[in-house]
């Protein structure tokens, strides 16, 4: 009898690992549970579906359960795994739909089981009126909110000014609303240094969201928000606190759980059970500038380490070496992205390290369309190793990051930097790049 | 009394140069020699001014002879090293406005005399209609020649196809003239494999712009350009068949020379002469893939290899350890960028190789604005190292060359290239970048 993968979760960390296992091995038996009614789709592009620049929720879905019927993989949704016997290697799963639970047994399992947003435990927090930017099931209630409005102003609070919170905050300036972002830090975008961070904030102001940084929440109640600064009209609440994995099932069977909860995987995606393996949100990474364990859920790494944990699956042989923690948006019509240690990162880790940020334009100066860019690039003392960067500015300004992220990756020096042969023309960049100036201010400091 | 540093030529690898020297060297005296009447200008921008892009040459200038003057270096404009005697450490110098000569004594002497469109010895090739695009007083002549048709069209050939030689085909098309270009090989764009040029050939004609390949000039008269496949008429001739190191100043007095004639230096920008440097157009560069020595004549060396100079000259450290042949142009609505070795350049440098290209998009599929972009990698066979990488697509395709020339500087081979946590969100890139599309593509290649 054929051998029996199971895959818990129907998105990315799932079902790229059943694609990539089933390629290989088209002899395995494939059942997919997933207890939502999508899968494999952009969970990325949720805000810009709600602001409208994407017109459907259908264009974010790159494979439907019934293409990946096509493909081999029996996928049932709206079917939850529920519980996990290790030792029977059964998986307790409940129709969703029916109510019923049955019993599946697997000889190989791949957990998928994805991330959701952090609800802090406040009073109030359950209430239907707060929503996070997770599913599709999130996207079609956002959607409908949206539509309910019949055109009426509406007062929309997103908490949390992160990447999720800025960019649905800014879907909703587009769809009209009077939208408040509460902060609990000095600056929005906290994944990058208040320095940096504070362009964001006043570019976000600029656009005509009311960012409220230092304000704390301490509740919710229908029609609004309270925090430590007061309260704040809310037709709607909008979560933009962060992700935590969802891992319970894992760690309830007794797999290894590590930082904040994720899923413990080996540089081959598998977990400390045999025969189980894992990918995406609800799982560890290992960062290669800090060395240290860490929970990165983003769409990218979810997707590399579900082709390689079915390419080990399948009976090949692949590794996820890692992360540098590569990030980038776009808010309104600022750029922002970040690599590697912040500032506070780098502290973090044990490093001693310096910073430079200069400002440059993302054209010769003189051709058209050149755009303000701010390159900020933390590197070791003393070494001289670049140890991340963060970018803020107009059109052109943010991929630039992914030399910086190749740069970290590769162990360079700012001075290795400085020396890279970026390519150059006017309307690509002036003859200096923004990085290489970036990278020769810090090799200039003393 | 202070040591006298003579620079001969007023463009990057000169003035660069002379600049970062003065900054460290306060006490040094600066002579600087031009020819023309111009100093440090983007001679990238001119085919920009003549499409009209940019509105006036003056724009291209980085650093006026008089804003060189208020930093410490005596730019002599108009005037001509013709000669060197580095036994004596003297420079003849030539008054292009008098007529006469004069000798100036150097201690230090920087070269950074450039390069010139290369002139193939041809029938009627000296005639006055057949110009460069090189120099600033080439770029006048060129607007002049715009505004002199009064709107009338003009019949404008391109002798190479080259970057230079379709840039300014492009600018031509824009003032409404009508353009041939003329190329020797199968393709335009010989940097590039003739797969990946096919797709600028196509693109050009598209545009509009009469390409003609295979096809090869015979010889010049007035009105017309003779070549193997008939006559093309010609109100005016442009030369786009690459450049040649001005290295002839050098040559004569002693001074080692290499690739096509350019002047050899080592890491710090020394010549085989003491306490005689160079920089930019006129030197070679050592290619970081190949371990060759090429002459690869672009802004963004020279600027580099200048500031390496100065930096050496003022009583620094500084080394240029080499280039990867980065470039990037943009060609009508189409980007092309290169970077390492093509699969030819490959060969030439001994490596057995194996080669991969993909069709993505700029961004995500289902966000606005995405554009077609395809990526071919160049790699080894057996290791896997990265060789070089060439890119042709519409907006934002192009400078993604950046992280694949910092990878081949890494020396990173495919797989790791595939692991690289490059940047994603929908406005900027498919959840797999291109760059780890192709990067991918050739892991899975038998």
């Amino acid at each position: 009898m054929a051998d029996r993968l199971v895959v818990i979760g129907g998105d990315a960390g799932g079902l790229t690992a059943a694609t990539q296992a089933r390629r290989r091995r088209t002899d395995l038996e494939v059942v997919a549970l997933e207890k939502g009614r999508w899968t494999s789709y952009s969970a990325c592009g949720i805000p810009y579906v709600v602001g409208g620049d994407v017109p459907s929720l259908d264009q974010l879905i790159v494979r439907s359960p019934e293409e990946h019927r096509g493909r081999g993989i029996e996928v049932r949704t709206r079917h939850e795994a529920v519980a996990l016997d290790l030792d029977r290697r059964q998986v307790e799963v409940r129709d969703l739909d029916d109510g019923g639970t049955y019993l599946l047994d697997f000889d190989v399992l791949q957990i998928g089981t994805g991330a959701r947003p952090v609800r802090p435990s406040l009073p109030g927090m359950e209430d239907a009126h707060v929503h996070g930017v997770q599913t599709m099931e999130d996207a079609a209630w956002l959607l409908e909110d949206v539509a309910g409005a019949n055109g009426a102003t509406r007062d929309v609070v997103v908490v949390g000014g992160g990447y999720i919170g800025l960019e649905i905050a800014e879907a909703f300036v587009k769809r009209g609303c009077r939208v408040v972002v509460l902060e609990r830090g000095p600056e929005v975008m906290g994944t990058l240094d208040p320095d940096m961070g504070a362009l964001v904030t006043v570019a976000m102001r600029e656009h005509g969201i009311d960012v409220r940084t230092g304000t704390e929440v301490t509740g919710f109640e229908r029609g609004l928000v309270r925090t430590d600064q007061g309260d704040v009209a809310a037709d709607l609440i909008v979560l933009g606190l962060g992700v935590v994995p969802n891992s319970e099932l894992a760690a309830s069977a007794g797999i290894e759980t590590g930082v904040k909860g994720a899923i413990k995987v080996d540089r081959r995606q598998r977990t400390s059970a045999d025969g189980v393996w894992a990918a995406g949100d609800c799982c560890e990474s290992h960062h290669l500038v800090s060395g240290q364990q860490v929970h990165i859920a983003l769409g990218t790494v979810a997707n590399k380490q579900g082709r390689v944990a079915g390419t080990n699956i399948g009976g090949g042989y692949a590794t996820f070496p890692g992360v540098v923690g590569t990030a980038v948006t776009r808010l309104c019509s600022t750029e922002v992205a970040r690599t590697g240690l912040s500032e506070a990162e780098a502290v973090g880790a044990g490093f001693s390290h310096r910073a430079v940020t200069i400002e440059s334009t993302t054209r010769a100066g003189y051709f058209p369309g050149a755009q303000p860019i701010k390159v900020k690039l933390v590197y070791e003392q003393g070494t001289g190793r670049l140890l991340g960067g963060q970018i803020v500015g107009r059109e052109g300004a943010a991929k630039r990051i992914d030399v910086v992220a190749t740069a970290v990756t590769a162990g360079f020096t700012v001075e290795e930097v400085a020396a890279l042969d970026l390519s150059y023309a006017p309307p690509f960049a002036p003859v200096w790049d923004p990085i290489l100036v970036a990278a020769r201010a810090a090799t200039s400091q003393p």
